[in-house]
């Protein structure tokens, strides 16, 4: 590579990264200090995260302020959607980028701060490769797989499955149109993180969503439990 | 972003995209040269290029030479199942990197040369992003969008969809139990590219095929009479 080593290319990687870590650990004290519980949603695109979320907002908006993060290359159409269910979204495009970073989301922070004792979903640009290597600030990545993308993607696609700690397979109501093995699929992903929690949902049908909130529930109360004793 | 200013990354995109194409370029001349014929497979994970693949070898593996070369993070699956045709393939592994680049497609070649009038396929790795950037050497880029993945995805990713030359709309069997607007997802798609050429398919059915056979007989029989004039 002409005027460009390996080494250099690494090298840029790492300041990359730290400089991004730095944001996040800025995010994430802004979070901690209102008590707000944030998820980030990742996953290949048309895995149906806006799907989920518009249906999550719909039946959890009388419990807490829930507000969104859309991150896309281009459009509005994400954060339009969520807007329609009345909660505040804010829109980032990424352009060329494959991924949100920490720096875009601490300036959406800027315009939409974390509400006292809320849940701040950010959706991620959709793309299994390059969001796992990004923390935002989030208390847990969930990377959401449809059962039409077929069982290998947790092997083919480590470093998503290994840096979530829930996984949501979607659009289950399609199960009796596929070949599709449930059990494989779940072995998979606890091949490459064992630790990894499984729901299977479908934000369609409404199947299987209380439990997702139930996980919500159970993790955000401790969130504001920890703001409230920092007081 | 300490030590490494935002013009600084911009340049070395510039760098790498550069001896990129150098390599594109070599790989395109040997594929001149044997009058192989290629297309370079893009997608989100789980569209079905895979399956894909292996039902286009099995009906036309008694017309030409065929060779794929697969690209994935992590895994020899797809190799092995495009091998259980008989056709010859070659596995590259990315490791973190998010699509395949024109360096990894000439050490391959060295592997598996050009077929003499040949079809060659490249699967890039999944992903509606950072592959519509590095050009292989192939002679079109070809989309492939499942239709679970939703209508918007062109205006979404709508750098992938310019960069494409055909787009395949596979899956087009689950059509019935779906909420899926197929003339939408044309019309977005032509909105980004208005020369983009679009066939509905299903792999799993075999619908649609023959539409794709007779676009791709055409194109490597121009090739494979380039290559010869060119004696």
């Amino acid at each position: 590579m002409p005027g460009l080593t390996q080494a250099r290319v690494v090298q840029i990687e790492r300041d990359i990264l730290a400089t991004n870590d730095n944001h996040a650990a800025d995010n994430r004290a802004r979070f901690a200090a209102a008590g707000t519980f944030v998820l980030n949603l990742v996953s290949s695109p048309g895995s149906g995260k806006t799907t989920l979320l518009v249906k999550t907002i719909t039946d959890l908006k009388d419990q807490h302020p829930i507000a969104v993060i859309e991150g896309d290359q281009q459009t509005a159409n994400d954060a339009q959607r969520i807007r329609a269910t009345g909660a505040p979204a804010i829109q980032i495009n990424t352009g060329k980028g494959c991924h949100l970073d920490a720096h875009m989301v601490g300036h959406a922070l800027d315009q939409l701060p974390p509400a006292r004792d809320g849940l701040l979903f950010i959706e991620n640009v959709g793309n299994l490769v390059c969001p796992a290597a990004f923390d935002l600030g989030e208390a847990h990545k969930v990377v959401v797989l449809s059962i039409t993308e077929g069982e290998d993607k947790p092997l083919k696609y480590p470093h998503m499955f290994a840096a979530a700690d829930l996984l949501l397979l979607n659009k289950i109501d399609l199960l009796p149109h596929l070949d599709f093995d449930l059990a494989a699929t779940i072995e998979y992903a606890r091949r490459v993180n064992p630790k990894i929690e499984v729901l299977t949902v479908s934000a369609k049908s409404g199947e299987g969503m209380p439990a997702f909130y139930a996980w919500i529930a159970k993790r955000a109360a401790a969130a504001r439990a920890a703001a409230k004793a920092a007081e």
